[in-house]
């Protein structure tokens, strides 16, 4: 756990526009994640979800297990780079990329994992090609992968950028999903800066 | 202020189900408003938010105001036998109630207040006729003075229920409204809960 400061800090920073909306996910992760948990980043980026999420289920144990997903080569390679930096090698061994799309989360993670964290970071790559961007029928689809993935009392994380041609519409794609889900079943929750165009 | 805990407790309760609307609003209140300010609360309802502002404010001095509106007679006279159990007379003597509409609170806040917080619960009187509720043209007309009345560092703070005829259509108001603020001036921050139909 973040500790309790780290709540004051993280949400009152982010709504006073000193945090970023991944720390604010993180935080939210921390209430949720357990030491030995599986856990996936579907959108490795540059890897600092993939990292955070590693310290979050990271223990003395050879349970748990960290699967990375991206589509972009040199995504993984700034993943890899970023992990070979910070993680010991117990730590290195039980993280798990694929190249591949986040849509095809279900064929890389093995069918018995309790995992109990799915998180998108849907847009382009920071520093990466614009013009490449995660999209809604995909995105859509990894969702439903996720639904079925996660353990009871798991969770799914998402941050949208919506900068970019076709962001709003991702969006509007993912608000509705979630608006879809039972409530009996799901909470959920969106947490958003109405006047801040390209970032919610 | 309510302690770092009671961030914790209060945001981690509301997205899990255990908190309401209002506990999350009063907790960034917190955040914002200090001893001896003037604080309106546009929609008195049965008056919890009313005590729970004067509570932020209220010091040794004379200083502080809260203002309270409302344009059911019910409403005051709920806020009215609650501020009477609650409150010692000096805090009585500092908080004035209004029997008008919210889109009035120029006229009846004096000129030269410092006023730190206007705080906005939409929908109908918990308790009361349902079929009378705060509705889209006035709302818009009171965000509009409670932007100009607001001191540079201010709050509005708005809890929309849209469990009502037109209560979509003025939290859609209520959206373009925040969304259209300049970002250089105001943080427009956004809390919602997407599977919930009646609640957010």
């Amino acid at each position: 756990m973040g500790g309790i400061s780290g709540v004051e800090d993280v949400l009152m920073g982010y709504i006073f526009g000193k945090k970023k909306a991944t720390e604010v996910a993180h935080l939210v992760w921390k209430h949720v994640v357990q030491k030995g948990d599986a856990v996936i980043d579907a959108t490795c980026g540059n890897g600092y979800d993939t990292l955070a999420m590693l310290k979050m289920v990271a223990d003395e144990s050879d349970r748990f297990r960290v699967y990375g997903l991206d589509i972009q080569k040199d995504a993984l390679e700034n993943t890899t780079s970023l992990l070979d930096e910070s993680l010991n090698p117990n730590e290195k061994e039980l993280v798990k990329l694929f190249a591949i799309c986040h849509s095809r989360m279900g064929e890389v993670v093995p069918k018995d994992s309790s995992v109990r964290l799915v998180a998108f970071n849907l847009g382009y790559l920071p520093g990466g090609d614009k013009a490449i961007t995660t999209m809604s029928e995909t995105t859509l689809l990894s969702l439903e992968a996720a639904k079925k993935i996660l353990v009871p009392g798991g969770l799914i994380s998402i941050v949208v950028y919506v900068g970019h041609p076709g962001g709003r519409e991702e969006f509007e794609a993912v608000q509705a999903f979630a608006s879809g889900l039972s409530v009996e079943s799901w909470i959920c929750c969106e947490f958003q800066m109405l006047n801040r165009p390209l970032f919610i």
